[in-house]
């Protein structure tokens, strides 16, 4: 089977190490219950992810960014009504999240442990610098992994630009996460291997639809599969 | 002379590559003028540094991680009582930030041009992941650094990790930079070199006056100064 060139290992982190999605999904809850006065929750949702696209190249990804979007949104729909008492709660619903414990996905300590011996082992994962440090370390993972790559984006230039820098052919490369756009298709593009395992949760702006025919592409249903699809 | 063993030199980016620290001070400036009529304008800047340097922990460096700091100040400081035109004003002075220009300092770009070729060059910085990209990206020196390294800390722990992936010795990494407490100290107690080059503008948090009595430092007027340092 042709994944049998693969050297390295790159794995997504944010739901597909340990749940991430779901603290986002809480947070937005918690910010349209605190607006429901002013619109529908469903309404302050929408213009919430509209806010977080239009700023998404300002501020990229990540909890702060969530959080000024969120105040951003806030002060927009109540038309410059929104109590301070509410931006304090949205700055206290952030500083939550941004301590939350990091919950393992189930499989993960031992797919990597098993795993580590056979191939080289790296993180890829796209955020903010110091909160997926935090979730690294938190995590206890950091022995496993050669490498820790921390990218703004994940588009087929910054695949390419690791692959170069971790010093392997795209056919010896193998990119490992739950997110369709970010994680399969561009790695599958410069020439690697991909192996998507889906989430339950997926936030709207990672959302595709659509039926992948290619030899170095695989659906696995958790992490743990992957042990007996390399062997 | 001692600097013989050098192989790779590393250069902080703010204030030493480029101007950074003045586009926080006119940030502050502005801040403190729309809250001058709650507090006195050296108090407001004061609040603003307390918040900073408590939120520190959770938001790291940058621009997004002050943007929440000056938030959170104003609800504060005016009890509950900032008018939403004050915040939105604040996420305006933030999103103009992400935008300014890169303007590098005297002699950046030949110093780095005329060393690349005798040293392997690296950028060793602090701060927002995407931010600095951008920075780096919109400075053009690109081409000139083998490495970079966008960090979350400038500690002792930090440049070991940074030095040993680098491949080389302490004695053989130069660090340039304008702060004494994360450019230089830190280096020197890991046993690298490390060259100062003050700038006219230092945030409160990264002052420290004391003299420093060691033969792997030197302090330089500008940039170019390290080409005749060197040779």
């Amino acid at each position: 089977m042709p994944f049998t060139s693969v050297k390295v290992i790159a794995f997504d982190a944010d739901d597909t190490l340990w749940a991430n999605e779901i603290f986002f999904r809480e947070a937005e809850d918690k910010f349209c219950s605190l607006l429901e006065d002013y619109l529908p929750q469903h309404t302050v949702n929408r213009e919430l992810l509209k806010t977080e696209i239009n700023n998404m190249g300002l501020y990229g990804y990540g909890i702060k960014a969530f959080m000024l979007s969120m105040i951003e949104t806030a002060i927009r729909i109540t038309e410059h009504k929104v109590p301070d008492t509410v931006i304090e709660e949205i700055i206290k619903i952030g500083k939550e999240m941004l301590q939350k414990p990091v919950n393992l996905l189930p499989g993960v300590e031992e797919t990597l442990k098993t795993l580590n011996g056979s191939y080289r082992l790296v993180m890829a994962t796209k955020g903010d610098l110091l909160d997926q440090e935090r979730k690294l370390k938190k995590s206890g993972l950091e022995k496993h992994f050669h490498h820790i790559e921390i990218m703004t984006e994940k588009k087929e230039p910054d695949y390419r630009k690791l692959i170069s820098h971790l010093d392997v052919e795209p056919s010896e490369f193998l990119m490992v996460g739950n997110s369709i756009k970010s994680d399969i298709l561009p790695v599958l593009k410069v020439g690697g291997f991909a192996i998507h395992i889906p989430y339950h949760v997926t936030w709207e702006h990672e959302k595709l639809d659509l039926e992948i025919e290619d030899e170095k592409f695989e659906q696995l249903e958790n992490l743990s599969a992957i042990l007996s699809w390399l062997k």
